[in-house]
């Protein structure tokens, strides 16, 4: 008989802590918290199993489904001594999501299951007190009603008709809270709630126990498909095929009295990743008023003084938790009456920083190894690290403080809806999203923000824990600020912020600062340098950086760099003393009146060279020569038309048709790269000339030089042969003037689909191959990055493209023409260097593909050294792991 | 030993005509016609490998050269009995160019060589005629100046030192013809001459006549990479590798008076294919004066009377060379003294027209097999078969006629310098080039011009040869024609036209036409059709059209095609009446609004359609959904904003807005194809209705209709899965709906990479692929066939592209990729049906592509299918002679 249901309580588990697949996170962790004797209030798993049968058989179970069930509930009874549906000592579950990837409030829960008009008055008997049983009653309905039956489904941004009946309660009865009630004003809510579930549902609800369970099961299984939860996955890249697993368990009450309390703890602080349990509690509470934040809870070390014994035992519990399953754990646990339950554990979710401390703390402490170490670190995170921080010397005035929920900076304009979040972001704006609390719907919202504050909840709320988890800028619990989305506004005393004004926050110290802040790089801490050299030693592809400026050189060094992949030059040209030189030239009409205006830019571009050199002192510089299509270094508007035509001393019409002749119909796929250099060779020329002696000047310094020289947009080898011959000519006319002998290379960007056909004909002009992803992708796929913004996301939205391909590397069509690259260049040119230069190569995924292709090095931009050599090493650790 | 050298003369040759590749065209036939025994003055072929040895040889010459080609020398004179530098009777040589593919005036001759101040004499003895003498003695000084010389050559467009200095005696002398000049007056032009050389070149005149004739040998093996020869070799794709021969042939004179002549003939009509000998010489004349154009000769039947012995032999020797060879031939002649001389004889060039005809004849004759005729014929010339020709009740006013040297009509502005016609061109204008005569420097122009037109020369001059090759419109010798180029303007009688102003020329008739004709398409010729028939029995690929209206698919069925492969739809949105609803469409700001739109465009849709599917009847036709960007379909200017705005009463600056949103950075890489599609699925949806509910009807009216529907812009088989998914649903509800059942095929048109990368993904969803590689080149590429202008003619100029990959599909890299593609998608579906409907499908070397590949079919314009027919049958024929 196939297992359907995996029973947990008493010691003993069906299953164990490595079936997430089979019964979640949740019921995998239940299962092996369950055998380590530590308490867990008994129950049982429903398989995600079932959850996938249920979605491809239209909603049907497999047939042994019911009975399993009903023996598991059973075993539960045993062990608690309470009956389901018994009008005495009634026992109550709750039903819970599981899924194998974590989805923190993306699906539905539903407490208190197993209350009717009967069982209610048993609960009253047996806790001694209605007031508590009428409360879990009427919260039982509402959560019924509105997860399973779904009232109020329609009106979703409205305010709940439960709230409203709760509210209106209050209003007749004169009180502020929800606690001033008695046992019959809340009997007189649930009857006004089963009311309203009948008026707009047209169904009674159900007062059969068993017919309340199935309900649930079948509501938690359809959460599953909400377009949230869809969202969700696209968003964190999990599979739709998943199916979650139902928990069902006894409940245990966190709201019998002031002995009574529910929290959450982590076994380290997720925010730093320091030692010690890290959490907060609400007396008298149930759990979801930790996560909903309406109320704001006490910090965990407070439990110490008001139960010193359970609080011991949870001490006890986190660290066994922590030594059993080697990593941090994130656990939600219920005080009732003195006696401590644990509901939930898995590994908590934490901040690239304490991701990286962690793992770093845990290979010391000789918890892991430091092989895991590094495959505890998500590289995408790492950029977290390296958040820069506020320049507090020159610091905006501080408009309020929160909670520092999760760190980093963040400046942008205030917005207070997640749609208008996601607008402007659109349309290029960072933006701040401020909100009283944020939901699951907002998630969107958020992503696309660049900081989230909230006026209300916790270091755990929602906000927090999502914003943690995307790594990004968020401030929570914001008291004194007052929300009138409605407005458009936010106040603080007597400060207005309008929408659209800006804010800078400051997540590591919760405080929010009005206007634009100046922000300082980050310091890298002790646990990064360990890390990285860890790294360094597993990782066998090099990493080099895209950088044009000097500065930049800096910084990418001072985050590991091991040369330069990708400078570009036409920042050389745009600059205020040369661009009209650079114009001058582009409008001559002789290559001689070309060669004087590039003579005039030639000592400037060598200078930048030579500092760019100095920097790079004993590692590669690659250059890539002029790439941009003319027109752009040319004025457009009829106003700059006008004043660039009186700085050059020509007429503005001749200026108007030189720049018409030269627009182009889609410049992407137009006269630029190497083509320049075959229409006007002098350009290349120039360049190489300026490389060639700003190496020979800075090997007279002493600095040891390697120039790599990299001809872009190459379609044809042809193409290759003619300008490298040129560019190698120059070179050695000018190390032989200068009395030089400097090794060189002179390669090619790879970035058109022909180049990759053939590979095999251009690697016999290239020393080396460097893949232009931006521009392969792009051309590979018809597909202008700057005008797919109108389709793309949809596209990834509906699963039509796993990841954009301009973030991640497609592996299957832009992979497959680079691997054919590699495998003809190689195959005519054994030795031949290879590496990438487009924006993936800072990407995880896209620079497993590179190890895994046998790239030389991998290149990209400054901040993104760390998060390359670490993904480098774990695309090493997993080679290795797949060839044992 | 090597042989260098093959001689020929008396009856003997070394050499044979199928050695054209090492004896040059000219060097093996001469060989061949002296074997057969036709009169063919003695002489000997350098071979080309001698050639290609002095070009890799900084001019050096293999060891045993010098004494191959004495040895050679020596037996001409044994036969001829005239010594080479003989006092008493000199033999004098030509020094002729002959390389293996025929490029007619673009290499260097040198005549009458051997002659000195000594030998002059005896040949001024020997031929009783010292005036004759001297006058070849001058000849051969001014042509061995310019030629091995290189005098004049820095003056290329004045005239020439010799001319001037031969004007300055005749105005000494107070005469007009060079005739009237003396013996001594031409001696004294001699040393002046002389004068001339030493004064510009600073080295005498060689009196030597070994000398003299090493310097013409390596005159005329330079004379194989000049610019021009370069870039006629460009022009017709002849490898720069081939080399030329050299022949050194003694001369026999036509200017030994009224009983000597020189001409040309062909062995049936170049220009309509007709038979019968067709030719013109002239009396008392060298071969140069012929080529020249500079006197207008006589047409070759006038011989009969003036030499009918000679007329004779020469009919007999035209019948023997056609038989011997197999194919029309073009010969040279010369007759000395009542005596007949062949001096060449070549496969002689012909119009398209012409082509057809012999092929046919000749299979007919039985001198060659059908398939043997289907070879003759070039696929790119059969166009010309098809040329229209002029409405002749609407006919312009007649300006004046010349000789019909190649047929067709053009229509054009008037230029008068070839480089005028090459930038006109560009600018996309068409031009008719007016010269006095051409000259091999004007070759570019005359390709880049429409048509042709000479006030001077005739049916075999310069204008006229080259105008054949290229298939292009040419009256020559247009008399009345006063050329006046400086003033740009030309003259006849008292009508002015000047630069800029349209003719029209009937290249048929020789008519010159003032202002612009109307044009009706041609008529198929008997022969034609035959040939068709044949082609039609071979080729193995089935050939459709490219046609997006009724009209065209009349046509296009007329000329054979099997069906329609690609019907684009957007015209149907243009077109006046709709464009209203389509902008409504665009504009619209739901998707309700949108449908409305486009209901009220469906039912002219389908009207469209309908009509197709009558013309069509019993053939497919495969209609592609909506391909370019939606704002293809909006005004631009402000002007026009404001028109249509006012007209769908919208306001101006929304207008203005929505065209601004929609605007895109390189609309070829843009939200066009499946892709809005994606985005607003009632687009496709609508097209499908019609198009099903077209079919539908047609059936009703009888109509046999099989329909394919084109899937545009695939990147990723999901988009295909998606969007058919839906066609289908569409096209199944309206067949239930009108009560029909139709087969039908939904298919996917391949033009990204990335689509033929993933070609087997791609194929689960498509019935058939059709390669649209004109968006393939461009992506393959990363180049827009429109921004391309600047660059790609001079990327071809260079040979870094042997042809424009837009006219002649790339093999090596486009080709690649489209063979992967088709391995990939029939490894999953063996059946897959496969096209191709980009331009190419009319081109023939890319015909062949898809041959080879096993393509199903090509698609191409109307005008270009019985193209695509032959290029298809050739393909197959070549395929048997490899697979023999």
């Amino acid at each position: 008989m196939a297992h359907h249901v995996y029973r947990f309580g008493a010691g003993k588990a069906d299953g164990r802590g490595d079936q997430t697949d089979l019964l979640g996170g949740k019921g995998a962790n239940l299962a092996e918290m369950t055998a380590l004797g530590i308490p867990v209030p008994p129950g049982f798993t429903i398989t995600t199993d079932v959850c996938n049968y249920a979605r491809n058989n239209q909603g049907a179970y497999p047939a042994k489904l019911k009975e399993q069930v009903e023996g598991a509930l059973a075993r539960v009874s045993e062990i608690t001594g309470d009956g389901f549906g018994d009008r005495e000592k009634p026992l109550l579950v709750s039903v819970r999501s599981g899924a194998p990837a974590s989805m923190p409030g993306m699906m539905d829960t539903v407490l208190n299951l197993g209350l009717n008009d009967e069982t209610v008055l048993g609960l009253a008997d047996s806790t001694g007190d209605p007031r508590f049983a009428y409360d879990c009653y009427r919260r039982f309905v509402a959560m019924y009603g509105d997860v399973v039956m779904g009232v109020g489904a329609a009106s979703e941004h409205d305010e709940s008709p439960f709230s409203r009946i709760l509210d209106e309660k209050k209003r007749d009865r004169g009180v502020e809270l929800d606690s001033e009630l008695s046992a019959e004003d809340l009997k007189s809510v649930v009857t006004a709630y089963k009311i309203e579930i009948l008026r707009e549902r047209e169904v009674s609800f159900p007062e059969d126990p068993m017919a309340q369970l199935w309900g649930a099961i079948a509501a938690v299984f359809r959460s599953w498909d909400t377009p949230r939860a869809r969202a969700y996955r696209r968003m964190y890249n999990i599979s739709d095929a998943l199916g979650t697993a139902v928990n069902v368990q006894a409940m245990v009450f966190g709201n019998l009295g002031e002995d009574s309390a529910t929290g959450v703890a982590f076994t380290r602080d997720p925010s730093t990743g320091a030692k010690g349990v890290y959490g907060e509690f609400l007396l008298n509470a149930q759990g979801e008023d930790v996560v909903a934040g309406t109320r704001t809870p006490e910090p965990v070390e407070m439990l110490k003084a008001r139960m010193p014994a359970a609080y011991d035992e949870l001490l006890t519990v986190c660290e066994r938790l922590e030594r059993h399953f080697k990593d941090m754990q994130d656990l939600e646990f219920t005080i009732q009456r003195g006696t401590l339950w644990l509901l939930q554990t898995r590994r908590g979710k934490r901040t690239g920083a304490a991701m990286v401390r962690i793992a770093v703390d845990m290979a010391q402490e000789g918890l892991i190894g430091e092989r895991v170490a590094i495959r505890r670190v998500d590289p995408e995170r790492l950029s977290e690290v390296m958040h820069p921080r506020i320049d507090d010397e020159r610091r905006p005035q501080l408009l309020t403080k929160g909670l520092p929920a999760s760190p980093g900076a963040a400046i942008g304009r205030v917005v207070f809806t997640a749609s208008e979040a996601e607008e402007w972001a659109q349309r290029g704006e960072q933006v701040i999203l401020v909100r009283t609390e944020t939901s699951p719907e907002d998630i969107q919202g958020m992503n696309a923000a660049a900081g989230i504050l909230t006026s209300r909840g916790g270091m755990t709320s929602h906000a927090a824990v999502v914003a943690r988890g995307m790594g990004k800028c968020c401030i929570v619990g914001a008291g004194e600020v007052r929300v009138d989305a409605p407005r458009g506004r936010l106040v603080v005393g007597d400060t207005v912020v309008q929408k659209g004004d800006t804010l800078t926050l400051d997540g590591t110290s919760g405080e929010v600062l009005l206007g634009t802040a100046s922000l300082i790089p980050a310091q890298m801490t002790g646990e990064f340098e360990t890390l990285m050299g860890w790294v360094d030693e597993v990782r066998r592809l090099r990493v080099r950086t895209n950088a044009d400026t000097p500065a930049d050189a800096r910084t990418a060094r001072a985050f590991g760099a091991e040369g330069i992949g990708l400078c570009r030059t036409e920042h050389m040209f745009f600059q205020p003393e040369r661009i009209r030189e650079v114009r001058r030239m582009i409008l001559a009409d002789s290559e001689d009146a070309r060669r004087r205006a590039l003579e005039a830019i030639l000592p400037m571009q060598r200078d930048d060279f030579l500092e760019i050199f100095r920097e790079m002192d004993g590692l590669p510089v690659t250059v890539r020569l002029l790439d941009p299509p003319l027109h752009e270094f040319l004025p457009h508007s009829s106003q700059d038309i006008a004043d660039v035509a009186s700085d050059l001393g020509v007429r503005p019409e001749d200026l108007a048709a030189a720049v018409s002749a030269l627009r182009e119909e889609n410049p992407m796929l137009g006269h630029r790269g190497c083509r320049l250099a075959m229409s006007y060779p002098e350009i290349y020329e120039t360049q190489a000339k300026a490389i060639a002696s700003a190496a020979a000047e800075a090997v007279r310094e002493g600095v040891t030089v390697i120039p790599e020289v990299m001809v872009p947009l190459v379609a044809v080898a042809e193409e290759l042969q003619i300008v490298r011959e040129r560019i190698i000519d120059v070179i050695e006319e000018t190390f032989a003037a200068e009395n030089v002998k400097i090794a060189y290379l002179v390669g090619t960007m790879i970035e058109l689909p022909r180049a990759c056909v053939v590979g095999d004909k251009i690697a016999q002009h290239a020393d080396f191959f460097s893949f232009g992803t931006n521009d392969l992708t792009q051309t590979t796929y018809g597909l202008s990055r700057d005008d797919a913004s109108r389709f793309l996301p949809g596209y990834i939205e509906r699963g039509v493209l796993a990841r954009d391909p301009f973030v991640a590397l497609d592996r299957e069509g832009v992979g497959a023409l680079i691997r054919m690259a590699v495998e003809k260049g190689r195959g005519v040119k054994t030795k031949l260097k290879i590496g990438i230069c487009g924006e993936h190569g800072g990407e995880a995924s896209s620079v497993e593909f590179c190890h895994v292709e046998g790239f030389d090095y991998v290149s990209c931009s400054p901040f993104r050294v760390p998060v390359a050599r670490l993904a480098a090493a774990r695309a090493a650790l997993r080679g290795e792991a797949r060839a044992k």
